[in-house]
């Protein structure tokens, strides 16, 4: 029988898990098409009206409803990132498997909590990761383990937008400390996510995070203090190899920019999801006067580009990350080991890695991982 | 009562109008969930095995059933450019609204025919030009009618794959007279549709059409020569501007190319399908010495991009460009006026150009409109 | 004994003649120093100021002077347009080497006249087509001679500028028709010496000329008509491929492009002179999932960018072009029949192709060469 | 009287200087046409030779023989860095002007004495930081100097090139600990001298080194240990500002990558050296759906370009800002204390960046400046 899908959260991340639950069969064919059961959300009011536009046959006032609804097998987490921990914990102790947006929780605490509950129990459970859905995130990490590119030395990710650039927007809750360190758990967590399926685990870091300003306005005239940090950026080891990581959410013109430099002994690889349809890859096997960036356009040979355009070079949307997103899930409820996706388990290592990052911004010296 | 759905075809564009009708309402929010009801294809076990994949209630292998279906409110015709003309009318005739993929049809006769059923039912009929649907080409097109770079005096078109470019491929359809020009009808009618919506009518044209390859292999050792031209370029002028049009399916490294380059007395535009979340503008307002081509990336403050995403920069893909299609297909079927759509009489047009383009490189001189 | 050298003409480009004498024996370090000697421009004294800070000895305000001095042995004419047949045939006739700058002259009648003063002469007589010194163009010209993209069947060459752009400018002798037909002989001379060394002769043109602006302000309140044509375009044949030449010196935020995109049957080349230190070659022959057009940075692999710098990716500049142009004039001047220039013979092909272009465009119709 | 010239070392710099002195007068017209008077090399055969092919009067084996040479006012130092201290010093106490190739010296107490040398001096002494001359990098600086984009509150800088990139390329003195740090020395001081000129002084930084090889071939079968890091990277402050510095002379692909990010209260500036005549700046003040990075190519608004060529866009080299320093230094040996030029005072904050970056990657924390 077809999977029933309850979804808690029906904002900008809610939605887009819809349209992801709502496409993923018509997209990817070989799966039975979800049926769309429940959608939470803060009143039964919204939840109700929400169901109706994101195609789920009811809506309700409390997520605890889906819980004990026999005709709900998985559930996507898209409520505000404070609840993550409760939400996830109840549905995979009600038997259900749990697709939780990113950041995984707002302590690694909660995250430890919510990885234990995982490990106990016999369902999947994934987190929001998209962007490592890409046709060239995921030729990037083909072309690595092939040795395209030789052996990684030398690493360097970014991350910025610009949403937070403007000294004169009012202070929200995105610069409250309760709701986390700043641009660290808001961005840093997704291109840590690539590192992890690209090339590996950070051992060590020292890490600044900066203020660009003091104090938002609340009101005319009155000025309330910034807790958080909207820049950030941090070095790193692995293994193999060294790194920086930078993440700005007040970087003018910035608007969606996760660029990846990676340099091995035999070529390079750069990325940039402003331009998620491309890729760059530098070989040193060209012959020497004709060795150049090449840049790659997402096609059908770069799965799973295929499910979604059978012609080259017409252009995945961010969106379509998602769909790909809820099919490895599938996969990965189907059984398939192979399933592309950042697991709890994997989604701990991004948290302590933000946590050391943070710890070590503190202390101003470097911390091992 | 929500629109029920037909659809004629199951290849590239037929999944690609599944997706929309799938989407649309998800996406949008303020429609009715459209119910598809039957996909017709060639035979009746594809049609069914296809209507279970693509979420349409039932299949048959005779699409005619769809005309008499009174569940059936509206027909999308993705089968091959030969049925058009058929099609569409009979659908028309029935009383069901069209949504017919491009080219119109295989002759300019046929296209007539289309338009006079089009004017003759009370029914909407548009063309699947996804291309405008785009939230940079509507920018560029209120720039332009702003005045953002004054009179537009000089256009540039360019519209190239490389899907026939390899000699070596074999012998098929593409290549065969029967099937039309070649790149001419393939190609062209895309940038004359973004022509169209941007700037105005074409009134005069020289074209030239080659073909790289005069044969190709049938068989191992056997050649039949190519009938179609893979190549073709054309000087037009309209009433204010003088342009060119390229288009080349044989064009190595070329996957999704269609690029703009409008010129105007007070600034320029330029667009590139390959980066299609990008538009670029230059005016001539910004001071001296800063003057220069900036970069727009797609965001929310650009229409239909909010629909789809709250983020700027987070890029659309092609297949949501067929959403956004679908959405204004059900607005003209509402009775907006403004639905932005190439209907079958704008698609007359466009068809008049290219069959005056193909008599010019006929007759080697110039053709007026 | 090292050559002597007189120059006619000390504005930009006669300045750019003079920043190569001055420097070409210390960039390729296997010449003799040239021996600046005489300078002429319109009055003795313009010319002794400039003979001055551009490191020539003496200065004449009349021209002739250069040809009976039996210490200059080559003669640089940087005059305006109109001079240079007259220029050009007497400083052959006086046993003087030539490197005049383009376009050759203001009628076919004077380029065949200056051809066949060059044809009576031992002496070398050649244009500053400067652009086709540039690394990135010789190298795509070894490049396509070798076969890397197959046989070429398709060329587009497109060069804009800006400096007509604004409708305000005052009238000036660019909008006369004494001085020439407008973009054509003022641009269309630089891609057309492009495609000269690149791929071969054009036999057939159909081409078309456009006014952005009808007049222009000669003063307040008075306009005057505009006679030459700011844009133009063609389409053209060679023996193997068809082509557009597209020129627009009306082209708002185009200040130095010179575009090229050149389709072969086993790949494709791309250039634009405002990145002149890049090229981009696309080939089949890499492996289909990483074909790509890879950008190439000017290197000391390409020559002659080895004699200006030994680190490859640090960029030429334009004025370079022209050290390297006169370079290639020295070898020619010592009997190198390898050194690349154009000579007046194969700048008479270029004058012809022009010409045959202004004819097209009046007559409507295709003109054979 | 014109300036008379030394010049110590005709390797790549010193050419680089040779062609500097050759074309400054040409190119900027206002100044005396310097001469060129002697060259001093590792022997006199060489000398005499280089000294010939560059211009120079005479050749010599001795460079102590340009510090009596009266004839002789200013001196160009392009001899191997541990040679910089002495040649510096020794010119300036005998009282000429020391033009010397960056970087300033091999330890931070012979870049101390140098400083001290230049204070007692009245003579100028300048260092070879070119990149601060480009017209793209002075148009920054004064974008920034307006407040145009606001308070800059976080810079990120990169430099790049791959020439230690190959595993297999053979040891040299490049990775001998006795000719430096690295990347730190060789590279990191560009993109420090440009963050002088365009922001300010870095206060504290924490930094990390790495090896992308451990050992080098020598000989067949027998490798060596390397020295010296080829990647670097550091966190700092400034009194506004957090950034980070990344140089890497083994990044496969990169050729003469000099990348700037500079973000502010109220836009953002981008500068990439391997495209050096464009600028890329965008700015909140432009109206919202229409903010976008824009390109500016470098044109004779932006200072010293027009000096070089009257037309925009037609692009500058690496060897011509070369030229534009040589005229800042004759600026400030005529006394204009607004030649802009890295001398020896500041010359010295730059190194001690650099020394207290390599003290940071050994003790493993934060050190103060």
């Amino acid at each position: 029988m077809a999977l029933g899908v309850g979804l808690i959260g029906s904002g900008y991340m809610g939605k887009c898990h819809a349209m992801a639950w709502t496409s993923v069969a018509t997209v990817f064919g070989h799966v039975e098409r979800p049926r769309l059961m429940t959608l939470a959300d803060a009143t039964e009011e919204l939840a109700t009206r929400q169901a109706s536009t994101l195609g789920f046959a009811h809506g309700t006032g409390n997520w605890r409803d889906l819980l004990q609804d026999p005709t709900i097998d998985v559930i996507s987490i898209a409520a505000p990132n404070p609840y993550h921990a409760e939400m996830a914990i109840a549905a995979l102790e009600a038997g259900k498997h749990v697709w939780c947006e990113k950041p995984m929780a707002t302590s690694l605490e909660d995250a430890r909590r919510m990885q234990h509950a995982a490990a106990r129990s016999d369902r999947v459970a994934i987190l929001g990761y998209n962007y490592i859905q890409n046709p060239m995130i995921r030729l990037a990490s083909q072309l690595i383990a092939q040795g395209r590119i030789g052996v990684v030395n030398h690493i360097r990710l970014e991350m910025d937008e610009d949403f937070m650039a403007d000294p004169d927007q009012v202070f929200s809750w995105k610069s409250e400390k309760a709701f986390g360190y700043g641009a660290l758990d808001d961005f840093a967590v997704h291109p840590l996510s690539l590192l992890l399926v690209l090339h590996g685990k950070i051992i060590a870091v020292v890490a600044d995070m900066t203020k660009p300003y003091q104090a938002r306005p609340v009101k005319v005239g009155e000025m309330r203090d910034v807790e958080t940090h909207d820049i950030a950026q941090a070095l790193f080891r692995t293994a193999d190899a060294s790194g920086v990581l930078m993440v700005n959410r007040s970087a003018w013109g910035r608007k969606g920019r996760i660029a990846l430099q990676i340099f091995g002994s035999k070529g390079a690889i750069l990325f940039d999801q402003e331009r998620m349809n491309e890729l760059q890859l530098y070989t040193s096997e060209d012959p020497a006067p004709l060795q150049g960036f090449r840049t790659l356009l997402a096609a059908p040979a770069h799965p799973p580009y295929r499910d979604f355009i059978p012609a080259p070079g017409h252009g995945l949307g961010f969106n379509e990350l998602k769909v790909a997103e809820c099919n490895e899930l599938l996969k990965a409820i189907n059984g398939d080991s192979d399933a592309h996706v950042i697991n709890f388990e994997l989604g701990l290592q991004i948290e302590q890695v933000v946590h050391a990052m943070a710890q070590s911004a503190q202390t101003r010296s470097w911390v091992e991982i």
